[in-house]
């Protein structure tokens, strides 16, 4: 690996926001096709993807995705779906009886899905795209499954919004390394590691601000009572598994 | 992106044989590090990775996978690990009360580790080292806890061989890229379609080997009836089912 293939990695970013410029049909197919080459569940190609381009279902979709900025101003949107209905279809087709009507399965197709979304992720970055994951698709997943028509046994598991780069973005923050990665065994944190592995994002002017501007007490509040709070958190966990349980993966 | 670049991603390919050549800990490290730059939910970096180098737990941790090739063969494996243990630690230090005791939190945390996975497997392969993922981690996620020592709110998602590689590996078959991509909505599959997708995999040496060799009808029916049996997704699913409710991931 050449030195900047690794600085690519090392220095990628998220792009929010988009020049008005199409993203060609066939460059997302040339770029799907080479992400297709990532691994996948025993061969099995368990995903889907639809590709959102029509303005008018950009703004059915953007709201299902509560219409933040990245959902609203791509020129498209991927959904990743895990899909079981094309391979069930498929086994029927020549006298299998499959059984896949359960959680493994489901697992299965949800890393299957994810990993194609990632490998995508990294073509397209690297040819100049800019992409973002809407992190709002298994909230909102029963809704989803309307606008784009999808039958039973397909979910929709993430969604990148992808467009020409427009203004600036940066590089975010981490925790470094050493706080994710244990040797041998799972090495719990003490108290004083947890504090040094979190003081430099804390330390941040962005993460100041996000304290101040909604009244907390620190940053770590911010997460669990804004952005994350425990009732939105049980409200859509109840509305995706009662889902997943309707398209017969949660046994 | 240069031409060679794409090219690595349409001939990337699996690697389950290893040559007995280490790989050293600041190569992971100086990887994983590259890796976490990957998009993660909210930027709460929820995973955790255990790196197995020592023989006698290298053995432990491949009986969790069933002893297959790449997993006792590799001088070091990865288990990347859904962790909300220590994000939590850090909530209950700074006065903040977490509320991610859910589905949707499971399922970010699980997007999280999956999505670091691949973009360190991507490096790794860019760098000329091989690696496979063992999709047996969910099956054996209970386990693999044990001999990963993992704590409560820490659930083992996917694990990673990694190592030189050793003798031939090829590029995977796929179906076509129309058989997976959706334009504005998902446009079911007749059964003509079906088999067109299928045909070019059917029609493969390996595939009818595989057919002959497990005295089925058809390949769909190896992987109902001898990869993917019903009744082994099932017993796999209750298992993982009750270990993540025991990590009060299930509500």
């Amino acid at each position: 690996m050449r030195e900047e293939e690794l600085s690519y990695f090392k220095g990628r970013r998220t792009v929010r926001s988009y020049e008005d410029r199409d993203v060609s049909k066939e460059m997302v197919e040339e770029m799907l096709a080479a992400a297709m080459q990532a691994p996948t569940t025993g061969n099995m190609q368990l995903y889907s993807v639809v590709e959102t381009r029509d303005a008018g279902r950009r703004v059915e979709l953007a709201k299902c995705h509560f219409n933040q900025p990245a959902a609203t101003g791509a020129p498209v949107l991927l959904t990743f779906c895990a899909d079981f209905n094309r391979f069930e279809k498929w086994c029927r087709l020549r006298g299998a009886e499959p059984g896949f009507e359960n959680f493994q399965s489901f697992v299965a197709a949800m890393l299957d899905a994810t990993i194609l979304a990632q490998q995508f992720n990294t073509i397209a970055e690297m040819r100049g795209l800019g992409c973002c994951y809407l992190g709002t698709t298994t909230y909102m997943a029963d809704r989803i499954a309307e606008v784009l028509e999808l039958p039973d046994r397909v979910v929709p598991i993430v969604t990148l919004s992808v467009g020409w780069p427009a203004g600036d973005s940066v590089v975010s923050d981490r925790i470094p390394v050493k706080g994710i990665l244990h040797s041998e065994r799972y090495g719990d944190y003490s108290d004083d590691e947890i504090s040094a592995l979190y003081c430099e994002k804390e330390a941040r002017e962005d993460s100041k601000r996000f304290v101040e501007e909604n009244g907390k007490c620190s940053l770590a509040q911010v997460f669990t009572d804004v952005r994350y709070p425990r009732g939105t958190n049980e409200a859509f966990s109840k509305v995706f598994l009662d889902f997943i349980k309707s398209r017969s993966f949660l046994n």
